[in-house]
């Protein structure tokens, strides 16, 4: 089994990431996994936004390292730094129709989402085709993603099939998706934790800032008074009880529908449970963050290892459709 | 003065390349000159027909070397060697907006005048991105093309253009044509010498081809018997006499008018001189024909040294979209 997957890096990484990807990343250490960041997919998106996506890469690293990626079991690295992805985007894009992209759902739905950022673009309309190279570069056979991925790797399959049908060669296996179970991570507000919503607790929050944090988040709206008994499937506080003090949930349900605790209460002590959670992965990241030739070296080497199996891939490649011997 | 320009290598070049490009590119040897075989081309309308590329990459080299470019005056590399050409068409495509490629006329010609081929793919719509990223990635201030390339030329600036506006920085010269003196080299048909019309002399057909291709030229289509008197303005080997046998041409033109010489004769005459005028190229061809380790030197070198300009300016674009610092 092989496995890619990887994480745009437009900003530090929040519990939503967290829980929804690393989680799983870290479970598929050990078997030939690759975890990129992709830089090239961020600048699809933010080009405009003077964001200094070179900075994000750091952060996703040391969010990364610090939640227990292991770069020995792993193969961490740039996707920019490895330029065999476009060089494989550019084959795949010739041979890609523009109807496909152009019908891809995702691609409404994210020029609709987006607003206030110009994405009719060349670049952004041939995103998929990025990540079908990123995919087939590495030959990789799963890939755990989200649901709303799935157009994508569709469009993957389809342009590999194409391919493999035009040249009359079969390079790459049909990669299929690893449906990630993620947990609903609501934000501070209740809505998904989404930093374009800036509803996020980061990896990177000392402890002081998850409590304020927790404070802020939204209850039950229902529940005005703390006499007034409350409802913790609306409450987004809950919803954190359930992710970071599972043990003790169904007991904090009760006392919330019988108006025993007091939200402020509840909040804090979530707070606290997410600090216990957290605090590890915030030791780690400090300590990685003091050796910054160390990450380096770890992106080097995972660089390396990368090409490895990406220069092997794109010359097959380009043999089959004949730009070498 | 820096110089960029390529030949796209769809098989051997013919006599039309070599009066239309090749003469140009040996003016500006001396200057700093790139010469690309721009392998990547090809493959965007040629990726359906399982030509070996490749091999026409080689084709391209000896007509280049054959025809008298210096690889000690100017840079002869191939484009797909140098993968920072995709790189930095990745990064324009990211801010090239998709409607300043659909209405490039260039586009809309092509799709027509390509019957059979689909070319309705992401590759071929930014064909024109990959060519601005050709020009500006050795910061190239001339450029030596044919009318037909102007539009592509113009949307080269605008995308630079707005690269500049959208980050602030003046990395690029803006990019200026070269109109070269295309002499007319019409094919055996009459039409414009051109491979997709099967009407080409090849630098490397060899004399007795040569002669058989002049003496199935087209002529003046008036003149039915020898007795009759010929218009040299609309024959094809008239046309040539003018561009092999310029010192001769006004007394072909009257004994043409006079009906004092015949086609056959003339046909003749002019293969004649098209052989005196392509033996020392052909001479050339086939001296390097025999030096397959020499020419792959060649290529080599011109890619190191193309690679240090273009690493450059890569690294340097990079930055201003942020993903290095």
């Amino acid at each position: 089994m092989r496995v890619l997957s990887g994480t745009r890096p437009t900003g530090k990484l929040h519990l939503g990431n967290l829980l929804g990807a690393l989680e799983n990343f870290k479970k598929l250490q050990g078997e030939e996994a690759f975890f990129m960041i992709a830089d090239w997919h961020a600048l699809t998106t933010e080009y405009e936004s003077h964001t200094q996506i070179a900075d994000n890469v750091q952060e996703v690293v040391l969010d990364y390292l610090a939640s227990g990626l292991d770069p020995e079991k792993c193969v961490i690295f740039v996707q920019s730094e490895v330029p065999e992805h476009v060089e494989l985007a550019m084959i795949l894009s010739m041979i890609t129709p523009l109807g496909w992209l152009e019908r891809n759902p995702t691609y409404k739905d994210q020029i609709r989402e987006m607003k206030g950022k110009d994405l009719h673009t060349h670049g952004f309309l041939g995103y998929p085709v990025l990540q079908a190279a990123d995919i087939l570069l590495y030959k990789a056979d799963k890939v755990p993603v989200g649901e709303d991925q799935l157009p994508h790797l569709e469009l993957a399959r389809e342009i590999l099939r194409r391919f493999h049908f035009l040249y009359q060669v079969e390079i790459f296996p049909e990669p299929e998706a690893i449906l990630t179970q993620t947990p609903k991570v609501p934000g501070t507000d209740g809505r998904k934790m989404s930093k374009s919503y800036n509803n996020c607790i980061y990896l990177a929050d000392d402890s002081a800032c998850v409590v304020q944090k927790a404070k802020q988040m939204l209850t039950d709206p229902a529940r005005l008074r703390k006499t007034d008994k409350g409802n913790p499937d609306v409450c987004p506080v809950f919803a954190h009880h359930r992710l970071f003090n599972a043990e003790a949930s169904a007991a904090v349900a009760d006392e919330c529908r019988s108006a025993q605790r007091g939200c402020v209460d509840c909040k804090l002590q979530v707070a606290a449970k997410m600090n216990e959670f957290l605090e590890p992965i915030r030791t780690r990241r400090e300590e990685w963050k003091k050796q910054p030739e160390k990450i380096r070296a770890i992106l080097d080497q995972g660089c390396r290892k990368a090409r490895a199996v990406a220069q092997q891939t794109l010359l097959q490649t380009m043999r089959a459709v004949g730009l070498r011997k």
